[in-house]
């Protein structure tokens, strides 16, 4: 008999990821990027090669991102300085021409960029292709300018794209009724489109493990919890604030009909196979 | 008999266009946008409804563009001084990423939220979207940095948008084989991109009048020449510098199986539906 | 800044008809064609082109035709006397046949030479083809021969022709139970089959302005009116004879769903066209 | 054992009828429809009966058929006398109106209706109907008017009847290039469509039992021939002058590519099923 | 007028069996095929060409088999003595081994082989294949081993090989939770697949000429009967042995929504066309 | 940062699979399964897994098998001695019912159960299925009764049941001109297939490591060689009898267009894994 270990190794892994292939083949799975995976180049790479594995196997995978560091760093070159209220970026007109320039046409399509040049066939979008992502002026937190609040989805593009075979990236920006762009929470886009998808999954990726029940006991954290539990969460005031809009968009997912939504921790390399295509669940899965 | 002149003029009008309309309909156009129609405003929505006129009776309309002015202007606000050798930037990587951002994080988003307010169904890419445009870096110039040649042209994305009804809009920056950006002239893409399309017509959109047999003399408009003819007067050396770049377009585009080039004026509101859908050709038609 | 007036004007006619084009792309209009635009070689020439134009922007027009004034004359040319009572043809066997051969054997495919020659793909039909429409004795103006009332319309046959780009072209002719000929009113047959398409738009041509509230003043002309106003009209018996089965197949056409039923004046050149494409509506317009 | 005589021997046709529904189903049959078959009403039924079994066992059986007596008839009820040079009707513009009428309007849709009524989807074409039979004046026989050579065959319509279910019968009638009407041998036209179809069959159904080899003594009939030798039968001017255009007729389709052409005696009950469906060849079959 | 009698007694024969063609084309019928009509050689050959000929006018054939004398003929070769438990076969481990390859691979291989000879394209299943029966334990018998009652049926693969023109034969071997074979009735797979399948018509072939009132009077043959009826006859206790099941096969097959079950003498050559294409109803049918 | 070095490894693998799917992704692999992986339950179970994870990466997976042990089992068992002449088993007909039985009623359908107990959709086929494999009867060797010689493979039934999702898989038992059964090599079978369906390889699983450059010498293992070496190998009479059919039938499959053939070792938990998804080439890869 003989003797070849290695291989053998490699045909156990693949072998116990049959399951959750057999489970996600032809379905969709949003993800929403964002964090170290998409600033550590070895943690992006990473992340490219898990999304065209999906692919592969047959799961429709939709790529949401934002780019809060870029952004921010943009302003300043252009010496516009960034300023916030409630979380929330003041968005006058430059910022948001800004903030555009950067999600639209540096960050999705180096993100593109690197999908394709992995073997993939990616496509970069905002949500005003396709008015994909359809928005009005955010104005519970007083004047903040551009920023948006998701009032449609129109998800005709990405069934169009995924049946023909390409990857979908989506920057984080909206169109108003006259054409005009928003600047809208990438978490929040993320939940809203894995709801009008009838997604199977909606994954955020973040650069904690996941939810703790006490932000600073990290030994509390929460491997599975239900919406009501995540509710509670947010109005227990217990969560990190930078944790509540990723929250609130797994639960207006699971709201709108998504089967699991997962906050998991994008600084472990291939954390998307490993939640995906493992029995280890990793980070923290919000259900019904 | 009633007396309603002013929609009897309209009927005429329609149905003078019948025979184009007829002639063009479920073939491709190709349309490089640029000049004054990218930034007067009222230019501006004649082109936009000028493309959704060619796409609801079946044309479908391909739009490529560049955007000149608004790259040196955000490269100064971000303190970077444009140069040009042999009227090509001069594009080092921190140029590239701002031609990018402005590209197609600005220009082209901007047309596609003209395109959706009107009613159109636009989607904005680069070349880098479904590897659409893929360059190698232009040598034969010395050393100017991230400046494109183009090598090959994937247009499967393009026909899959193309049959959902979607209008392409697309930025003139390139893949190269390790997913860097290249900056490619504008005009060139549109050239290529018609050839690789079999269009049936290349428009390329400018702020003269067409091409003049000499320059100087405004009368000497050319109305229509051959592909033999148009490569002659490149050689004389008679014609304007920029207008170079738009000429051998259009020679590429003839030359890879296109049917006719026209470099039309657009200045005129409504140039594209006039050259089209009206007898009274306009500018200078370039064919076999 | 080129002067080229005209090509100008143009342009704005065929931008003025876009949101008519969108909204009529992919519907069903059903044409009663009839009256002085059907003997007028030059008004014919119009509607032929019109109805060309429909078809090139995406519109399945459904043309609807009698043809009164040809089968008298055939009838004298074989020496038959025609007799009509309460408006209806007294239709005797060898009058059927008269009529058949002449609607469908001369008037029809005149239509469909007409409209071919022009660059249409027109296909005449009667009601038999396809068991189009089919009728039964009419029996409450006592005995008048094979004059029919439709009792079901098979419409199928126009939607495997109207997808494949066809134009039909419907001879009001019906089949009955045995296969015998039945002689309909035109507008009745145009009504009926407007609404088993579920037609947008039923266009009633004739050879006056429109409806007038007083027949005798030619002032009173109304613009739009709703059902109910039509009925009530044709209840006040102030409308002219030759009227009546123009607005009952109108009033017929909207309760089975069609949403807005035309009565236009044919002897206006494209009458057609402005009607559908311009905002200057003609005629009357009944609706809801 | 039980004794059911009677169906055992039904079961044996239809068994027997087998391997030709295996060789035809999916393949287009086209009949030359004529003579007493069209005249004797239980003749006529049984051919309808005859074309719907084809169609259900999946031929694309497509029908041409003239008219002859009935042109006649109804030209001297029209106080018009029919006039022949060299076996072509001399057909002035009122002639042609009256040969269309009839055929078209009445003949054609006569068929419609019988195949209808027992339970066919029937549609009545003229050669007008999508430009399907495009012919020019015939000019060598003296100037004879609206009598027509077949210059194009344009077999869309068919193809998208057929795919439909339809069984679509064709009158003999042509259209020019101004969209004139040709009278054209209905003979030639279903030799036409039959090469233009690739048809596997062309079947011509006539009043005498085939084709003698000499006219006058009744027991030469030819049961098959070579192409090769029909020629030569018309060369040697031993044939019958009624016979030759239906022999060039299957000449010109084989010649086309039609594997097989036969002459059939109409006034056999249901010729057709037994010349397709039995081991029983009957009348002359022509082939390469 | 000519004279030949034989063909034309064909074409009638062809024409009685339209009606019936129209009504069954496009539908599914399932057969149980058994008794003689499996052994003796002619009316082995009568059968396929039965099927054959119902699937080229397009009727959906369904095949289903049991194989009785050869199992009990292949397990004496083997050594081991049948044993029946109320009617069912006991069938231990090693029996079931015998069953299946006895079924499976020699009688449903025989049937496809025979089909496939005579111009069909069959296909031989199991219950096994494409988890087409799904059958678990039954245990009202007592413990008669591998005994199974149909839980479930997966007519995808049907479906499948239908569409694509070929003829499924079935042998009545199920498959079990664990992939374990059960031998289960093939009266009873019958009329559970027609049931599923939604069938036209569910077909048994018997011995006997149909079911008779009184047993042992062979001239109270029920020509047909109400499922009530039918019920009734079994709780009589008047009907034989092994008839049961075959009417409980077809009650079910009602139950589940199958227009009509018939249990015909397979005796008779032909007796399945006789059945669906004569107006001699044979043996006894069964409605709701 | 987390310490989850299980899961890590996991995706490593996963990741170390990416090229080989993007390879194969929408290909076909013909698979000879047989030896040891036939007969160990563990290794059974391993290649099913093996399988049914091709098939969900959007591999055509086409599994071949024969069944020497079990064949001479039921011989025994039936009282017939086993005979072979040449290596080639002696079958008169009582032994090839033996074989088919066993074949395809026994090990063929034993396969499909543990394929779909698995999660797969296997649909159990014969070469009589389909006629998906014609033989002649096989004369070089004598008369040793009803072993065949493939004469035509008829993929078609294969492209159906693969385009719906399902797994063949197949016996190796052919069909005659008259439906006689007959006996084929299996590995003879696989390559025929291999060739036929153009499939990127053909994996033929012995219990040995590969072919040996000296059957004696263990460590003489060749990894890869040509066509040319292969047949040279076996001219030169220097491999093992039994491996003399594998060789030839990769051979032909490379020689009918298959890119590569591979004689791997079955008795190597999941080597049909190691040798399609790692990079570690197992056993003798034969190329062009």
């Amino acid at each position: 008999m003989p003797n070849q270990k290695q291989p053998n190794q490699a045909a156990e892994v693949l072998i116990q990821a049959l399951p959750y292939i057999k489970q996600y083949s032809g379905k969709t799975i949003v993800i929403k990027y964002g964090g170290n995976a998409m600033i550590d180049e070895t943690l992006k790479a990473a992340v490219m090669q898990d999304i065209i594995l999906m692919r592969y196997v047959g799961i429709n995978a939709i790529l949401v991102h934002g780019g809060g560091p870029e952004i921010s760093d943009a302003m300043q070159r252009m010496g516009k300085e960034p300023a916030f209220v409630g979380g929330l970026r003041v968005t006058d007109a430059e910022t948001m021409e800004i903030v555009e320039m950067v999600l639209t046409g540096k960050t999705n399509k180096n993100i593109v960029a690197h999908l394709n040049k992995q073997g993939g066939q990616a496509v970069g979008l905002s949500g005003k292709d396709g008015n994909l992502i359809v928005a009005e002026r955010e104005t519970t937190k007083g004047d903040i300018g551009f920023v948006g609040r998701v009032v449609k989805i129109n998800p005709e593009l990405l069934h169009t794209l995924s049946a023909a075979g390409y990857i979908p990236v989506i920057s984080s920006v909206a169109i108003g009724a006259e054409g005009e762009s928003y600047n809208v929470n990438a978490d929040t886009v993320a939940g809203e489109l894995a709801a009008a998808l009838s997604a199977s999954k909606l994954i955020v990726m973040t650069d904690v493990e996941g939810i703790y029940q006490d932000f600073a006991d990290k030994d509390s954290l929460i491997s599975q919890m239900t919406v009501k539990d995540a509710r509670q969460l947010i109005t227990d005031g217990v969560v990190d604030k930078g944790m509540i809009p990723k929250i609130e968009s797994c639960v207006a997912a699971i709201a709108g009909g998504v089967e699991r939504a997962h906050i998991i921790d994008g600084r472990l390399p291939h954390a998307l196979l490993i939640e995906v295509f493992t029995d280890q669940g990793i980070g923290t899965m919000i259900r019904r």
